[in-house]
């Protein structure tokens, strides 16, 4: 099956993509493919027509109207588009269809090059189960906890000695806490274990229960990997996404305050070694839980991430440019020993909601203007006179700072907020300038539960 | 006196600095002591009371109408805004008041510091003849000539085999190209110092001719250097700055595409020593005119230049906030070793032009959107409604681009320029998209010449 191999084949060179997307990741991957040269097919609702990437690619195919089920989410559309305009790539971004296993097989049969990892792998690790078996056998540290159910207190004591405290104890059926318990010495695991237990019974029918590490304020940091059809693998640093709100991500840095040299090393030579041993290719991401100098594994997102800048700004190199070249075929042409990190870099998404409440806030663009100067990276389809829709995802720009330091970094992001002005609905710029004079923001200290409390807090809190 | 010595004292931190400036320069600094948790103070003529820096300042003084010379180079009123506001420092930016000995020795008087070299540097350098004598005894190759005139044959034919053919003869009372003559050979060199010297005689009533080397097709290369007032005295590498129309700078790079590593380092190295024999300190450019591999010095720029953005974006060295750090006594902190050059960098400038005429095209900017996304930084002052006014510079913009190598670059510029929509004035971005099309500038194959015929060929030419 074609999709489960890693094609030998000579280089090729795309001549037309196809970017199936829309929004800021739309632009970005365009900007990339001119670059290089490649002319760009851009897709679009027929809410997005007016779109800043529709405007500016070379060919636009209108693929249905809103909900994205209807459009940037048909894959037969998609498709249609891409054979109608003589694609021979597809560019999936993120969202939507880029982690569907289906679709990149469908483009294969098509004869179109999909530019992300092999189907099989997309589809391994969008099975969360599969997804963390795959990655124990292919060496990355995941959570550690009992195989199977518990069934005496002799048993719920040996496993949480094993396991160390504090240990979290799970119905195998629970969900949303029901079921879950935490344990910090051997007294309190019996007696968690047993209610636990009763109350799995109780909730769900069945008394199974097992136990794993409790992590009570980890860090998420995940790795950005990049891969050939050739075997090189390298990594390209971390990414610490530790701020976020009902699990979206608000804020991203690189490198992460929580890791020295050390750490970074290790971590970024285990995820190699995984992807290596998983076969991929093309760019991909291992997200970790970190906590007491420990890594462990969550998930791979197979795609790139919304993030990708902040590690584009430390090491110089075009994450876009590299998934095309990958998919083309070409040798990445370059080692782990060269890859230099420079500096530090943070990257603030900024949605079209209100900043207390977070309720979206689509509208029409009035006055637009995006700051400059030295170490200021936007990102953003926004100009004016441009309606912001209300059937997508809030996040409308992403401003991404670097500087020599962190502290150069978190100065220029400031001056950078300052300046920024978007008119015509609210957006989330106000959270962001409370977050650089938060003293815990500032002074790296926090952890993935840091911000719910930041932001239920009230605007005064932390300043 | 108090301009001739880099004051001995312990490092202080400047709390509020006024910005005696305009336009994207301003803006500039403004930018950089914010990133430094330093207010600061706008001036601003009549004409500019809505500019962008004035709107972000924290102060602003309006200090008279224009012309420049009733406001930004009206040295009272400098000195007054700056006491009246409680500055400690003045930063001049480049162009109006930058090299002005006097007013940097006024600014010290007032007990308020200059942000720039010693007075008495910024005045040796502009006297053209003083400086060449020092930068020759400070060990700066200059352009090989005769000390005085030449009376004879004999002499003319000596002076010429020592200097090496071509050579350009001179009248000492001469300009604007009459009584100079160029000569290749032996028999030439005689004809034309006897052409040359009756030509001076019957056009200057002086028949006093010399000779020096002729540089036929001379790049621009100029070396950035930073020193301190400890003694540490550092480069930044090279820019090329050779694509000028009437000795006006219009698209510089970084590295030049002319120089190998050896080149770069000696030309380093020359200029970080002649920077230590001069006494110098904060940041300079020397200037040089670079044929067949070798160097000539021209002149040394006792201040910030426009194109300093591109050593910049190689270095990731802040310019204006390592010129204000030295100002304030503090080391650099780094040496010559420390410094790292990654990929490459071009600044195009942006001038409100018609693009074939150049006839300066004042006026209301109506639609204004800056390019975005990876590598690409904006310099300007711009913004829907700001009046554009004609007693200035017209240069109202600079884009700058850095890529991981120049045909990266050049790419991305291309792209860069593409997204740039600046309505309500004429502007030079036509001329920047022909440049990005023609061979020659593609290949790095341009000298200081080939800009004028490059613009006087028509837009057909070299595409």
């Amino acid at each position: 099956m074609s999709a489960t191999v890693a094609p030998q084949r000579p280089p090729i060179t795309f001549q037309k993509v196809l970017i199936a997307n829309r929004g800021e990741i739309a632009l970005r991957i365009l900007r990339a493919c001119h670059e290089m040269g490649i002319h760009t097919v851009a897709v679009h609702s027929t809410a997005d027509a007016e779109a800043m990437h529709v405007r500016l690619a070379d060919e636009s195919v209108c693929i249905g109207p809103p909900p994205a089920r209807d459009s940037y989410m048909n894959k037969a559309a998609l498709l249609a588009a891409a054979t109608i305009t003589g694609c021979d790539a597809i560019h999936p971004g993120y969202g939507f269809l880029s982690e569907n296993a289906d679709f990149a097989e469908m483009v294969h049969d098509h004869h179109i090059a999909f530019i992300g990892p092999p189907a099989r792998l997309i589809r391994m690790m969008g099975d969360k189960i599969a997804a963390k078996r795959a990655a124990a056998e292919a060496g990355l540290p995941v959570v550690p906890g009992s195989k199977g159910s518990i069934t005496t207190d002799a048993e719920a004591i040996a496993m949480a000695e094993e396991i160390g405290y504090p240990v979290l104890i799970k119905a195998a059926a629970g969900g949303g806490g029901r079921g879950m318990k935490v344990a910090a010495t051997a007294d309190a695991v019996v007696e968690a274990w047993r209610t636990a237990r009763a109350e799995a019974l109780a909730g769900f029918g069945n008394d199974d229960v097992y136990m794993e590490k409790y992590l009570s304020d980890p860090r998420h940091i995940e790795v950005q990997v990049l891969a050939d059809m050739h075997g090189t693998v390298v990594h390209l640093g971390e990414r610490d996404c530790s701020l976020q709100r009902k699990h979206q991500k608000v804020l991203e840095e690189a490198p992460s305050p929580a890791l020295d040299a050390g750490l970074r090393e290790h971590i970024g030579a285990v995820a190699c070694e995984a992807a290596r041993n998983l076969g991929y290719h093309n760019a991909g991401t291992m997200e970790f839980l970190f906590e007491d100098g420990r890594f462990y594994f969550m998930e791979m997102n197979t795609r790139l991430q919304v993030e990708h800048p902040v590690t584009e700004m430390v090491t110089t190199i075009d994450l876009v440019k590299e998934q095309i070249r990958v998919a083309q075929g070409e040798p990445l042409g370059y080692g782990q020993e060269d890859i230099r990190f420079h500096g530090h870099a943070i990257e603030c998404r900024i949605n079209a909601e209100n900043p207390v409440t977070f309720a979206p806030s689509p509208g029409t663009i009035g006055r637009y203007h995006a700051p400059g100067g030295m170490g200021v990276r936007v990102e953003s389809g926004l100009y004016t006179g441009l309606k912001v829709p209300p059937h997508y995802d809030s996040m409308i720009a992403k401003l991404i700072v670097h500087g020599a330091n962190r502290t150069e970094c978190l100065m220029r992001l400031r001056r950078a907020l300052g300046e920024y002005v978007i008119d015509g609905v609210e957006t989330t710029i106000p959270l962001h300038q409370r977050l650089m004079r938060a003293s815990d923001f500032v002074a790296g200290a926090y952890d993935i539960r840091w911000l719910e409390r930041f932001v239920t807090e009230g605007p005064e809190s932390g300043d």
